[in-house]
């Protein structure tokens, strides 16, 4: 299987009529993009493990130690593209073929990595697959999580209809046995991304990673009085939806002075009725930044104007992070060791640059060296149905990973 | 049955945890409610007739000509309360029962009325059976409108179980039967609707109906273009959350400036990702005022505020009409007949006041003398759980409603 045939084999795979993608993790679209993987794995004589929470791995030359890992995942936010996440996958599939065309023989072994709920766009928790891994988030908090449906992970794992899609043969996953995976990740000797660049900082095909920006997310419930629309005075309104306006204009504002981003992309209205004042209004805030104190300047002045908003208003509002990543600055070692082997696969030079995007490596970072390979995105959008690179590109960056990992398992 | 057992009865009907209900025109909790109101109406041996629009009259004396008709509608928007329709409906019961218990032998049909889609809550167009009923809608338009889910009112018409819940033994209602009812209209010879008062104007039991107020509802979409919240720099954006904050709080301010009523309660965010700016943001505006310039006024101005905050930030907007109604006077010589015998059943004099919000007596009036009268609401709130009324407060209005029926139908 080319790079080409694998990846218009999971094209079709959770998207929507206008080209976006919804494969949100352990829904019917995304265990159909982990069976696709299983049968690729498979084909290729791999080692198949699903882990304790649910990232799957296939190895080749045993399962660690010291092993040298790649991947990154297949899930997506809603209406994404087809490239976050799966580029990476192809691309290890494809670079491991190369390897293998070239009679490589691995001194230390070889997984490709598939992580679980990257864009937390099901639980709200981004990276919740390798967080597990890693123990970045308790599994009591990580079991109560809950999608949009009230459907709590636990009971997502436990689905009867999920294992087949690992091919684990009818073994579900256990929900009391998601956490830090001690054993797993002492099998981890370093973990490299390849991952599509998410803006336009990339001028060449290839690239890598010298940082992650600081980011989180935050959601603000505003609680006010439901009432009906054509009766209630002005006067005597708690109408939530204005102190969320307020904070929707805020947070630009705030993003501007402090030079970070701040995005509200997911807004619910309760009742939501079109002749009815609401109850409460919930919005999630992400902000990100080149550094930790940027974006929290930036989320306690969204803070202060929601609470003052509120006060203007009768509203209360709640105020919580569900997440937040401080920066991550990735392994120099490895780093400076990714440079040479992608310019001797005859590319340029590959620029360092940061991301404002997170990613699993993000989360392994802390507890192995890690790194990441960027692929030049030509118009920058992502998490959109246009999100794009070109073949070419995809290509590079596929011989510019198999030379890294040729490199990294010589020793 | 008592107002009391009626009322108990319906009360559990589509009512959610918090304690409000979600009974949207043609689903399980309202079909639910049109068997209720079936079950009373064959209890009490009135002649059961589904017109063609899907409203329901239970007839005493006949079908007309020239009946009296009284009812309101048993539909709710999303959250909503327990009084706004069925206190209309349980006291015409109550009224119908009252008159029998004296003795009164009617010189005109009796009907009471339940009109379908009140509340527009399902398909987007309030009072939706009596625009129907009326041809104050065509029945092209209606037969294409959709619900959240993309079915259409004529898939909901025709779906095989509704029919159970109208008594008519499994002939389904036939969409290309909808539309103006001459023949029934004809039969109408005044319409009285009771409604729970939905602001704080009645200081005693019962108050009577002058106007309602000219409203209208309409839809905004702010196109922008969906991108990564942490890679997409703030001067690439084309983020339409931000004309939408605009546009609410602009709507708010040109109410205040018109002497108006504006609200925005519904909200629709594509893809709705916590980490995607926003490809689209759908809002819907709903505006009223004693005066028709006041509320054009009013959408002017929100219309300028959001085409301008589009333009700022690159961003498309459409704005549409969904519906406008006109002021409505009530007729003065059905209005002053009304206080009299208000006033004979032992109730203070009754206010005359204008009110905010939409009613099928509202649309009904433009073609039959038309009525309503209000029952005290002691906070106001109405469309929201906390909607109340005084179990006295309701009894005076059944007495009230006795009181002007017999009055009505003895010449």
């Amino acid at each position: 299987m080319s790079f080409r045939e694998m990846w218009d084999a999971l094209l079709p795979i959770g998207r929507g009529p206008d080209g976006g993608y919804r494969r949100f993790a352990w829904t019917e679209a995304e265990l159909a993009c982990r069976a696709w993987f299983v049968a690729e794995a498979r084909r290729r004589d791999l080692d198949l493990e699903r882990d304790r929470n649910g990232n799957l791995f296939a190895w080749w030359g045993g399962r660690g130690p010291d092993a040298v890992v790649t991947g990154s995942h297949l899930d997506s936010v809603p209406g994404g593209g087809a490239f976050d996440g799966p580029l990476g996958v192809v691309s290890a599939l494809a670079a491991l073929d190369e390897l293998r065309a070239q009679g490589v023989r691995p001194a230390r072994p070889l997984g490709i990595a598939v992580f679980a709920e990257e864009e937390g766009a099901r639980f709200g928790v981004a990276c919740l697959g390798s967080r597990l891994l890693t123990g970045a988030i308790s599994p009591e908090r990580a079991r109560t999580l809950t999608d949009a449906t009230g459907t709590t992970l636990a009971e997502a794992l436990t689905a009867a209809d999920t294992s087949w899609a690992d091919g684990t043969a009818g073994a579900a996953l256990d929900p009391g046995g998601i956490g830090r995976d001690e054993e797993l990740l002492g099998r981890i000797g370093c973990f490299v991304e390849l991952h599509v660049e998410q803006g336009r900082a990339l001028e060449v095909p290839v690239g890598v990673a010298s940082a992650i920006w600081p980011h989180g997310r935050w959601r603000l419930d505003f609680h006010g009085r439901g009432d009906h629309a054509g009766t209630t005075r002005l006067a005597d309104r708690q109408d939530p939806m204005l102190p969320f306006a307020h904070t929707v204009l805020a947070a630009r504002a705030a993003a501007e002075r402090h030079e970070a981003l701040a995005t509200v992309g997911k807004v619910q209205v309760v009742p939501g009725g079109v002749n009815a004042i609401p109850s409460r209004v919930t919005a999630w805030l992400d902000a990100r930044g080149p550094a930790d104190q940027a974006v929290r300047n930036a989320v306690a002045d969204v803070r202060q104007a929601a609470e003052d908003a509120g006060k203007l208003h009768g509203v209360t509002v709640e105020f919580g992070e569900e997440s937040y990543s401080e920066i991550v600055a990735f392994n120099t070692g490895l780093l400076d060791r990714l440079i040479a082997p992608i310019e001797r696969a005859g590319l340029p030079m590959p620029p360092v640059l940061p991301t404002g995007a997170g990613h699993d490596a993000g989360i392994l970072s802390a507890h192995v060296p890690t790194a990441m390979i960027f692929v030049r995105n030509p118009t920058g959008i992502s998490h959109a149905p246009q999100e794009y690179a070109e073949e070419a590109d995809c290509l590079a960056g596929v011989r510019a990973l198999a030379a890294v990992l040729q490199d990294l398992v010589s020793a």
